[in-house]
Order: C-alpha cells, then sequence, then structure tokens
C-alpha cells in the first residue's frame, strides 16, 4: 500500500519540487511527520515546520514561497488542505478494501454465493443461501445466518451478527458486535402471570450507504414480510438499541445509547443525540432534532422541531423553565413571605385560613 | 419443514375444503401470501382479497360463505386467527429448533457432556465439565466457559459468552452477543487514590423459561456461593445491565438499555420500561410499574406502585409537577409581579425591605 | 490448584493446629463449607458454626478458645478477615491466570510475537505485525487487529474485539464483547442531505492497570498519530461509550451504561456513576463525582465538584430544587390565591387588570 510521491501528485492533480520517486506509506501531521510521511501545510502558523519536518513530502500551495532551506519534497496544488483530505480518504478506502482472500478455518453453508475480491477472515461464519456482493469484506469471527443477502462493497467488522433473513445493501459499514435481526420484544401477558413469547418471524432490512457503530441492535419485525427498516444513508453510532418494526427515515443521523421502541417511525434528516429515548408506535417528522437525553413520549408531526428534556418540549423553553426550577427554593420562599404578608395586610377580613395546602 | 395442508389441518382440527395434499411451507398475509404459502381471513374487511390471494391455503370461519369463486384451499376453524397464531408458535418452534448436528470446526473441553437433540455451530467453544441437557441449540461462535451447566430445550445465538460457572435453567432464550457472568464492578479505593480489585467470586443463575436480549451484560456475585439471580419467566430486553448480586423476580419484564446496580433486588410480576437506572442495594416490590428514563434511588415495599421521573416519584404526581415546570418562566413572572404590587400595597408599612432573595 | 492447609498457613504466616495434610480446593462461608473448603471465623457472632462447620479448615485469630470441640484443622493468624482476603486475592489471581496454552484451532498472523506463560483460546484470532507480553490471557473468540501491542499480565475474556493499533498496558483487563478502535462517529453533511465519512485514522491507548467491563465501547481518535486514551488505573464498567479523541484520566472509575462524547478531557480520580452523558469538546476537573443519569453540557473545571441532575448542577442544590418540584402543583395554587387575594385588597386602586400570562 505504498505509493510514490509522484503517484500521488498525479492523483491529485499537483506539481513536485524535488525528488518524485520516494515512496509514501503514511500520512501525518507536519510537526509529527517521520520519512515515509506526508504531510500538508495550509496555515501559515505551521510554516516554521516545513524547514525542520523529517517528512518525505509536504503538499502546499501552489504559490508557497519557502523562506529557508527545505530538505523534503514539495507538491504543489491549489487547496493544500482539500488535497489532503481527499488523500486521507484514498487512504482510509484502501486501508478499509486492503483485506482479501479467505482466512482458515473459516465456514460458509450450501448454496451460499460471494463476488469477486471478497475477504473472509478466520472463524467466520456464512450460513446456506446467502448472497454477497463484491468486495465484500467479511472480518474475523462475523456470523451471517442463512438467507442473507449483502451489496457490493459492504464491510462488516469483526464479530457482526446478522441474524437469518437480513438484507444489507451495498456500501454500508457495520461496527464489530453488532447485533442485526434479533427476536423483537414481544411477549404477551398471561392469566397467571407468567407471559407468552409472541414469536418473531420478519426481518431487517438496511439500504445502501449505511453506517453503524459497535455493539448496537436491531431487532427483526414481528410478522412474515415486515421488515424493521433502516433507509438510505442512515449513520447510526455505538450502543444504539432499534426495535422491532421500526423505520429510520433516510439521512437520519443517531448517537450513541439511543433507543428507539417498536413501531415507531423516525422521517427523513433528523439529527437524534446521545441517551436519547423514544416510546413505540410514534411518527417523529423529517429534520426533527432531538437533545441528547431527551425523553420523546409523543408524535412530533411538524418538520424542524428541535426538541430537549424528558419527557421533550422545544429546546428554548425547556432551558427558560431550567433555568427557574434552578431558583425553586428562592421561589418557594419568596411565596411564603407574600402569603405572611398578605395575611398581615388583610388581618382585618374574615379570609385569615391558611390555604392549607402549604406542606 | 414442509407440511401438506392435510397435515396442517389435522393439527388445527379443521376441515378441508379443497386440495389437501399440496404442500406448505411458510405462513403470510392473505394480502402478500404466494403460492406454498398458508393466510387466514379473519377480519370481513380482508375478504376481498380471498378471492384473488395467491397463497396455496387460508384459513377460515368454519362457516364461512364465498360471494365468488377461490382457488386456494380452505381449511375451516372454529378462529381462524386463533388457529392461525398457534400455527405461527408450531412454526416458530420449528425454525427455532431445526438446527441439529455438530458444525466443525468446534470446540469441546474435558468431562463436558450433551443431550440428545443437541446443534453445535461452528466455532462454539464449550468448555471443560459443562453439562448440556437435550435439544439445546448453540449457535456458531458461542463461548460456554467451564463448570457450567444449561438445561433443556434452551437456545444460545450466536455470540452468547458464559462466563465459568453460570447456570441456565431449561426452555431459555438468549439473543447474540450477551454477556452472562462477567466480574462485578467491584473495587476498593486506596490512600494512594489507585483502586484494588475486589475478586468476583460467586456466579449467575438463570432460572427456567428466562428469554434474555441481545448484548445484555449480567454480571457474577461478588462472594463464593452467592449468585446474581434471574427468576423463572423473566424477560428481559438488549443492552440491559444487570450488576453484581441483584436479583430479578419471576416474571418481571424489563425493556432495553434499563440498568440495575449491585445488590438490588426486584420483586415478582415487575414492569420497567426502557433506559431506567435503578441504584445499588435497593428492593422493589411486586408489581411496581416503572416508566422510561426512570431513575431509582431508594426503596419501594408497597407493591403495584407506578413510578414515573428522576428520581422517581408516583407517576400522575409527576405529570402533575411537570405541566407546572413548563409554565415556570411565567409562574416566576407573576411572582415577581405581585411581590411588586404588595411592596407598593404595604409601603405604608415598616416591612418595605426587599426580602433579598429575589435573585 | 489445590494447595495443603500447611501450604496455606504458610503462606499467610499462620500457625496450624490439627491435621495440616488435607488439600484445600475452595474458599466459602463458615456456615456453607463443605469438605475440602477452607472459611474463616472473625466476628464473634458467627462463632456457632465453628463447631458445626463441614470445613477442613478455618482460619481463626490467633487468642481464639474454643467452648466446644472442634472438628477441623484451625489456622492461627492476627487477622482472619484479612488472611481471607489475601486468600481471596491469590485464589482470584491464580484462577484468572490458570489457563495456559494454545487451544487448536487459533489463528495468528505473519510477524506476530507472543510473550511466555500465554494462553490463546480456541478461535482467538491475531493479526500481524503484533506483539504481545508475558503472561497475557486471550480467552477463547477474541479478536486482535494488525500492528496491536499488549502489555504483561493482560486478561482478554472471551471475543473482546480490538481493533488495528490498539495499544493496551500491562496488568488490564477487558471483559467479554468490549470493541476497542471502533471508527469514531465523524460525517460531514453535504449540500443534499447526504453524510460524507471523515475517516477515522487515530488509535485507542489503554495504559496499565486498567480494568473494563463487558460489551464496553472505545473509539479510535480521529487523526493519525491521535489517540483516544485511557490513562493508568481507570475502572470501567458495562456497556460504557467513550468516544474518539477522549481522554479519561488516571484512576477515574466510571459505572455502567455511560456516555462520553468526543473530545471530552475527564481529569484523573473522578467519580462517575451510572447512565451518565457527558457532551463533546468539555474537560472535567479532577475528583469531580457526578450522579447516576446526569447530563453534562459544560465544562468543570473547579476541582472535586458534586454534580447531579440533566443538565448537571450541584447535587445539593439539585436536591432542593427537586423538592419544590414536587411541590409545584402547590405551588401554582397557592400563587392563584395570592393573585385573587391581592386582586381583591387591590379592587380599590386602577391596576387591577390581569397580568394576561395566566396560562
Amino acid at each position: 500500500m505504498e505509493f510514490s510521491i509522484s503517484q500521488i501528485a498525479a492523483m491529485l492533480g499537483g506539481k513536485i519540487t524535488g525528488d518524485g520517486s520516494e515512496k509514501i506509506g503514511m500520512l501525518a501531521k507536519i510537526q509529527d511527520a517521520k520519512k515515509g510521511h506526508i504531510a500538508f501545510l495550509s496555515n501559515p502558523k505551521y510554516e516554521q515546520f516545513i524547514y525542520t519536518t523529517n517528512a518525505s513530502a509536504v503538499i502546499v500551495k501552489k504559490d508557497f514561497q519557502a523562506k529557508k532551506n527545505i530538505s523534503c519534497t514539495l507538491i504543489l496544488v491549489d487547496d493544500p488542505y482539500s488535497s489532503f483530505t481527499t488523500l486521507l480518504e484514498h487512504y482510509h478506502r484502501l486501508i478499509s478494501f486492503q483485506k482479501t482472500g479467505i482466512e482458515q478455518p473459516s465456514f460458509i453453508g450450501d448454496n451460499s454465493i460471494t463476488g469477486s475480491g471478497i475477504y473472509r477472515g478466520a472463524f467466520s461464519y456464512i450460513g446456506s443461501n446467502v448472497k454477497i456482493g463484491d468486495n465484500v469484506k467479511i472480518y474475523p469471527l462475523v456470523f451471517i445466518g442463512d438467507n442473507t443477502t449483502i451489496g457490493d462493497n459492504t464491510i462488516l467488522h469483526p464479530n457482526v451478527k446478522l441474524y437469518a433473513g437480513t438484507q444489507v445493501g451495498a456500501n454500508c459499514v457495520i461496527h464489530a458486535g453488532t447485533v442485526v435481526g434479533s427476536d423483537g420484544f414481544g411477549f404477551a401477558p398471561q392469566e397467571d402471570g407468567t407471559y407468552k413469547t409472541i414469536p418473531q418471524l420478519g426481518n431487517v432490512l438496511i439500504e445502501d450507504n449505511v453506517t453503524i457503530g459497535a455493539n448496537t441492535t436491531i431487532d427483526c419485525a414481528t410478522l412474515f414480510g415486515d421488515a424493521t427498516i433502516i433507509r438510505k444513508g442512515v449513520k447510526m453510532d455505538n450502543l444504539i438499541q432499534i426495535a422491532h418494526n421500526v423505520e429510520i427515515g433516510k439521512n437520519t443521523v443517531i448517537a450513541a445509547q439511543t433507543g428507539i421502541s417498536g413501531s415507531t417511525k423516525i422521517g427523513e434528516n433528523c439529527v437524534i443525540a446521545g441517551q436519547v429515548g423514544i416510546a413505540g408506535h410514534l411518527v417523529i417528522a423529517n429534520k426533527t432534532s432531538v437533545g441528547a437525553q431527551a425523553g420523546i413520549g409523543k408524535s412530533f408531526t411538524e418538520e424542524g422541531q428541535r426538541l430537549f428534556g424528558s419527557p421533550v418540549i422545544d429546546v428554548k423553553a425547556f432551558f427558560r423553565s431550567y433555568a427557574v426550577f434552578k431558583q425553586l427554593p428562592d421561589i418557594n420562599y419568596r411565596l411564603r413571605q407574600l402569603e405572611k404578608k398578605i395575611r398581615g395586610a388583610t388581618t382585618s377580613t374574615p379570609d385569615t385560613a391558611s390555604n392549607g395546602s402549604d406542606t
């Protein structure tokens, strides 16, 4: 996974000053870089480092004028920061997709097919009747149940578990330890106080370009033919709970440790912070923003609301109320003072009895 | 796992109209069903679909009178919905228990015994001196530590981890990624600011008919001979934390992401919603109901209370107070107005000084 | 792992009364102990049990005077409780480190080296260029990515996942299912409503003497050369979320289900309770104490504060305010009563209009 400086310059459409033949193996900050690394200089505050850096190459603005001797090779571009970002993305993709081949022992059941460029790590398990696309990366200890389908370029990090029947789209990333397709939490109370399990027979459908963090759980839908659905472009963090029959709309972002209860439908382009709880059978409109630790117990069908608190209210209203909450002991004191004064001021009237509710 | 329509009718005690020989492989909704599926018609609103469905068989009420031609086979029963539910349960049980045999590679230690009808998935690990009952299903990548016992008909989904010494009863279901028997969180503060680990030497006891969701964690008890106990019939959801020496009473239900701290004892037939936190060394009475995101910091020993809020109070009291919380800015305003008026009305008295607490 | 009573007495510096040759296999409470067990007697309330216990040996104070016949062997020491605790710790360490050798199948990549006394469980996976110290215990189904380093005497319980590049110190314990090094949650919003993934190229650094619970997640840092850092002596519980670039200071303790957002720096010797949420880019001073379910949205840079509530305030202030919160319906009532009286008392003045905000 090494490239020459010339190859990198060509990729960025940049011009080289110095030796373009050296190999680059890593990207680094200009102040930390070592031989074999490439760095960039965008902010003039960091210019001092270009004269001392050990980097083999530095990406600079094409009109950069050195004030001292420079020992590294320069790549001259229009926008060094943007070029470096492009490089980071290329590098990240290379790293993510570099693993190929089949490590042993690994397991694959009957009638399962995999595309080209696949990686199947050691101790990964693929059940029967599974269809896996091209360039899919299945890290060690992954479990893929029977009748599952996985689209092209999807990465399953170590020990992801997909229950039988799960459908995952293309270009998805699922991080380590996440469980997709576990039983929905459905139990019917019986007269003797016990509970009877309601069979969970649906599945989970994850569309394209979805990213899911580590140790998250997504339950399957209850009925045959129904699915818990994660729409295109959704980004989910770690330790999130998605219950049966939930639907998360396109491009919605959900932070860590949030939980969404059964059959709730979240709109598109929502931003849901961490540790939020959303009750079941609700509808949350597109572009809703929900603050950390919020609790939602009813539907919000107007787009673009900003919610906070538990139970949630409008974020500004919450903070106005919370400001007064902090003064409550004082408010209580002031109220008592007023009551005393009023009693004093009105002692000549018959209504002097305490209202009896001053507990 | 296919049955003929005749076999299904016999199982349901129903009568057949049409060809009973066709094989059925799946259950479906009447509007979605395909050839080889069985559906049911209970609600008259759906009657239209029976004339167009592709299902091979439909379960109907025994007095059903068709208004048009029907191409599928009918099974006539007393209560189609209840019959379909029965069928769902049979089907679910069949699916759950269909896996048998030992996939390779899998690992089993010395002196461990397994009953008949067992499934041991590839990459499952069974330690030494383990006793496993009949019809136990151990999915791929499960870890079962030394000296563990597991009762009949229990299902361990992929990658369940049971630490050494765990005891699991019969007819339990534990979902993927759940950890049973990890160390309790016990550390003794030292004078130099560091902490010394308190050895955790107890185990976890899970009784019969318990269901536990995915990626949940249950810590072992601290002392030898002690156990963290999950009583008969408990139903737990995903991502729940149960600390050392906790006891969860019979038939209690706990929703996702709830955490229960060390040595707390939860009663029987409680219903605990999601993201609830319960502090350590408490007692919660039978039939207590706890609302989502509630925080419990003291014992509630009276049965049947309904709690809400953090810290919890009675649910109705919470919502009455919360209604006023939302009006707090207005209440503050009204109080100031009154103070102004009183100051005006009482200026002729000596007590005109501000109370000084109006911050 | 059996010792004779003589060996145990020697270890504790105690004197024996009776037969020192019997083998001891377990520690137990005096009232529960069986043959082959050792117990202790410290509290005189339990003296009755020493005359009936089945324990093979009991640790007693050196001046203990039996009032009846005793059938078990005695070990006489200065402080029986402290001796028993010492024994517990020895025993715990023995149990923790008893596994050695390499179970098959297991996987190790190119250029990876392991020290002496290692345990590599079946289905454990070690990538390439990994350096592992002496006496490291790698339980079954553990995943260790490429370029990882692990210090001496560290225990990785079943199915711990360390992403490539993770650094773990000496004497650490990481419990089952925990994920270290998953991608930070970084996405750049695009004009069309989609999100672009920000490459996560840093790693996680865990220093010495750190304990981490089960199914916890720790994300890697965003940039090359940066690390999410868990300092020496930190103790973390189950199901905790640590985001990218967080730093947890020395000897800080964090209870279950707490989440800490990106780039926040927690001080040393803090105590953070369960289900706490801390927002990103904050600084929390040393010795801060945070109550359960608290929500922190700003930095607290003064040492030793005790915080509670969501958003947090001083713990005492919170409970004073919460006491009044519970009375809010009554306060609202009293305020209305006063308003009525004032209106009555001031009807002769022109200002009798309602303030209009009484909603």
